[in-house]
């Protein structure tokens, strides 16, 4: 840690509580109540019970519901690993502000709040128009091809942008939190840490990303595995991983899923790259991933051997690989679902059906 | 057919027009000039691209929706192949009009218009009240087991009743349908018409229904046997079959997914019942299969093998076994997302969003 600057993420991490059994028996009971027979609305009613267990409570929230998008730049996108220009980061925000983007169109329909967080876009926004935070750390990261991503120092601020946020979604009362990412190049750093945590090689974890293919996509397998060659990340140093092969909006996304944790807010986790923020956030403290629901499982090879890692089996699987949170927000209709369920269905007793025979 | 009685239903099959190709093209288009790389949205892009092709628009419509739940009496419940007494019919019915049981919530979460069908619950209702149709066909059919549940002129009935109700949603513009049912007993038939539809033998396609297991669900198995060689159905006369050994909600379901087709109104087929009513709409017309969007693939073994012969592919997988129309009013979330993304996501030229390098 930093001195003052790794503070807030000592406590946090410190603050954050294993989800509890006490109130399983409570939840289960109610579901079990209710007019169907048990069991049958299978991963909905299990959904209903996590939701449950991490808000610890028996009537559980789904609303307010917010959006944060994480954005920043990576050095690497310089190197040839994305099919898009890096200058599509700065561009896509201002799509963001305007509500043009698919994860605008996905949180207006789910009722959620949408934030984008400027951790380290290379590009000045200015004066931050509504829905825009500048939690900006450094203009984008170097190439991890060649060195580390960003100093420790940096790393550690990255993580504590995303705490900050995530409390003031807390202040504000919302229960449950997508996070999402915007990056040009992003998938592969996201490759880098998922080979570092998982153990797997860069090859099995390392794919088309936004559309690369053929020699291109041989090149960004190399370049993921120069990026472990040359740093050599430690998983058990999850800081220090993130300083050398990581990215800003990673850590971000970390420290909101940490901060969200501590406040039991159960974070819905989209794809590769906010996966890639999970396994940082949960290597440096494991008690978080309780608090993790996986939206859905991406197109990106690397995607399940994270989320097998970290415990997370997926809600949804629709081929998506756009990130920008819109699996997680896709995912917050079946989390309402989840709760409007346990909250509004008759009991048998109350509506007079018979139960099981026997 | 049965004369009179059979006309209306003659006309809706030789009304179906095969799902056209002539508007994949601008859809596509459309969706590629999105502000996402090409593709990224997976099978939501896939769904806008359907449902434009369905709705023969390249704005298709997501609302305002309707769930139907079709809800019948079964002789074979008294044979013991249910956890349920048979009665739970009827009082579930009440509870729908309460707005107590799960369809009932999430159609409320879905914004989606909820009516039930009595097309043979064994129960007078007396005068309906707003949300019920009385289309009763007879109170209950006779068990499959001994003989066919129904004469051909009741299946020929009750395929109207589905017919008639869905051109009722069709009049008051509806943009999509969810198909559900209700009926003690109804996992027997509908396993009963998968085999013959699908040629799979009887064991593979019968599953726990509502909850039996170990020598309950070996009964089960048993009964599906003896009803298909007692009553021999022919895949080739599909209204034969579902009187040989079908059920009256499945009749209705098969019925409204035909008048679905003809007013080109896409159909969200729910669980393994809604599905065995899919099997004999699309014996009868298989263009019909082209209107048809399968919202999930539910616990119940025999579920995989009739979404195979129909070639459809289920959106989600979430161990559903609940029917009601539960699976296909989740979907609708999915279905709205899609036509959103493709009616309010802002282009690349809009934006000023780079393309693909190169």
């Amino acid at each position: 840690m930093s001195g003052a600057a790794g503070e807030s993420l000592a406590r946090t991490v410190a603050g954050v509580e294993a989800v509890g059994d006490a109130l399983a028996p409570a939840l289960k009971a109610r579901l079990d109540s209710l007019t169907k027979p048990p069991g049958s609305l299978g991963r909905l009613e299990a959904l209903a019970l996590a939701l449950g267990r991490m808000q610890d409570t028996v009537k559980p929230r789904a609303t307010p519901r917010a959006v944060l998008v994480f954005a920043a730049d990576h050095g690497v996108a310089l190197d040839g690993v994305s099919a898009y220009p890096r200058e599509v980061t700065a561009q896509m925000v201002l799509n963001f502000l305007r509500g043009g983007a698919a994860v605008n169109v996905l949180a207006r329909q789910a009722d959620a709040r949408l934030t984008v967080v400027d951790v380290g876009v290379d590009h000045d926004f200015g004066e931050p128009p509504p829905g825009l935070v500048i939690a900006k750390v450094r203009r984008g990261t170097d190439s991890i091809v060649r060195g580390p991503a960003m100093t420790r120092d940096e790393a550690v601020r990255a993580l504590e942008a995303g705490i900050r946020v995530a409390e003031g979604c807390v202040a504000d009362g919302v229960a449950l939190i997508a996070a999402g990412d915007m990056g040009i190049g992003n998938t592969t750093p996201s490759a880098a840490l998922t080979a570092c945590f998982t153990g797997r090689p860069a090859a099995e974890v390392t794919g088309p990303g936004t559309g690369v293919a053929g020699e291109a996509l041989a090149r960004k397998v190399a370049a993921v595995e120069r990026a472990l060659a040359a740093n050599r990340p430690d998983p058990a140093d999850p800081v220090g991983a993130l300083a050398a092969v990581g990215g800003l909006e990673i850590g971000a996304i970390a420290g909101a899923m940490l901060a969200a944790a501590r406040h039991r807010v159960p974070v819905l986790v989209d794809g590769f790259i906010s996966t890639a923020g999970a396994l940082v956030a949960c290597a440096l403290c494991p008690a978080a991933a309780g608090y993790l629901i996986a939206a859905h499982r991406s197109a990106e090879p690397g995607h399940r051997a994270a989320l097998a890692h970290l415990g997370l089996v997926p809600l949804l699987e629709l081929d998506l690989r756009l990130g920008e949170g819109t699996g997680a927000v896709l995912a917050m209709h079946l989390a309402e679902a989840a709760v409007r369920v346990l909250d509004e269905m008759a009991t048998f007793a109350a509506a007079g059906v018979s139960e099981r025979d026997g």
